[in-house]
């Protein structure tokens, strides 16, 4: 079968499960600590990156832009109303930029300091980074959370779904980063309504599933994680 | 017509520049210094980077990725053997493994520390975070070339072009990454006989004349910077 290097608390590699979860592609997960930099995985990907897909004929696709243009060109395309990404070129290019913005954007701003500073450097040795979490890091993420969650309100509250009219990758890579801020308990949902709206239609979705049954060593997921009314 | 903001000294923005050129496609640019963080312009890409394009009908597409993959499904497509991405969906993946790498992984590692400190800042005000190099930060990112010199070199010395036998994105976007160094003259020739080799060749397409005229207000590039034979 084919394989997925990923890391649960990684928004790209849970973007890129949703895809595969959406189009009923079978992957088998395998949990990469990329602080590591093991050898065997670099060999795969010389970037260091998740995720990284390897097919049964040892063919590599590292990365989840990569990754997701790949499953788009090869079952995408055959979904119809049921594709990810649209046919018009202007319409795929606002879903590309809005999956940038959560791949990229909100992951430099928020996600990825957050992650690391309470999950991976938990995990890390010391001379690979470990230690207690840098307060000031925490705050600068937390203050960067509330622009975040504004611009994803007036998405969410002026389209049906983040990119338009039909749920696309803007979408599933929102929903991928908001589920690892909402794990740590990042996402204060009184002051979010149509966001909440917007993720709980999300979170209903058998694709999603498997990500709420996602459990870190040593850290606990907020309560209210695998609800689907929160 | 329609316009692109772009920087002289952005990858990213060469690369699209490079597009453009090879599939005759006409855009005004506009210069635009993303440090000043101008209003009308993050009302057009919150996000603030470069390039950015709007064409006549004020539809915008921002960033190199999603630009790139515009062009590649409106023009591209139509160009047979001279399309920039391949056809083979594995064949593309590796294409954009390498753009990405080029534009993202490079970018952050080198070129753009490099131009940072030796170009933007120079233009800043203290307040927008301008001054002297920090001359740390360049010891690192001059450390960082050598790697990317031999992965290059060993492209270079396995493929006719860096992604196989065509030329492609991933040419595109190592020369726009390598001009912008070879600009600030932080490329040892002398060193890279298969990475010069490739260079040259790319160097000499009319694509690229554009970019040889380039100058920028208080750096003179090297005196080799637009001569075909180096």
């Amino acid at each position: 079968m084919p394989i997925l290097y990923h890391h649960p608390m990684s928004t790209a590699s849970r973007f890129v499960r949703l895809i595969f979860a959406e189009y009923g592609f079978q992957a088998e997960l395998v949990e990469e600590m990329i602080w590591e930099k093991r050898k065997d995985f670099l060999a795969i990907n010389p970037a260091g990156t998740l995720p990284v897909y390897v097919d049964d004929n040892m063919r590599t696709l590292c990365g989840a832009t990569i990754i997701s243009e790949f499953m788009d060109e090869t079952s995408g395309v055959l979904k119809r109303d049921r594709r990810l990404l649209a046919e018009d070129p202007f319409q795929r290019a606002e879903i590309r930029r809005l999956t940038e913005w959560f791949l990229f954007k909100m992951e430099q701003d928020v996600t990825k300091p957050l992650v690391r500073e309470r999950i991976f450097k938990l995990q890390m040795t010391p001379e690979q980074g470990g230690g207690a979490p840098d307060s000031k890091v925490l705050r600068t993420a937390r203050n960067n959370i509330r622009q975040h969650m504004r611009y994803l309100a007036w998405l969410a509250g002026t389209r049906k779904w983040l990119a338009g009219d039909r749920l696309s990758y803007a979408d599933l890579s929102a929903a991928a980063a908001i589920s690892v801020l909402d794990y740590l308990g990042e996402i204060d949902w009184s002051d979010a309504p149509q966001v909440k709206e917007w993720y709980q239609r999300f979170k209903s979705r058998p694709s999603f599933r498997p990500l709420l049954n996602d459990r870190i060593r040593g850290v606990t997921p907020v309560p209210h994680y695998a609800d689907l009314d929160f």
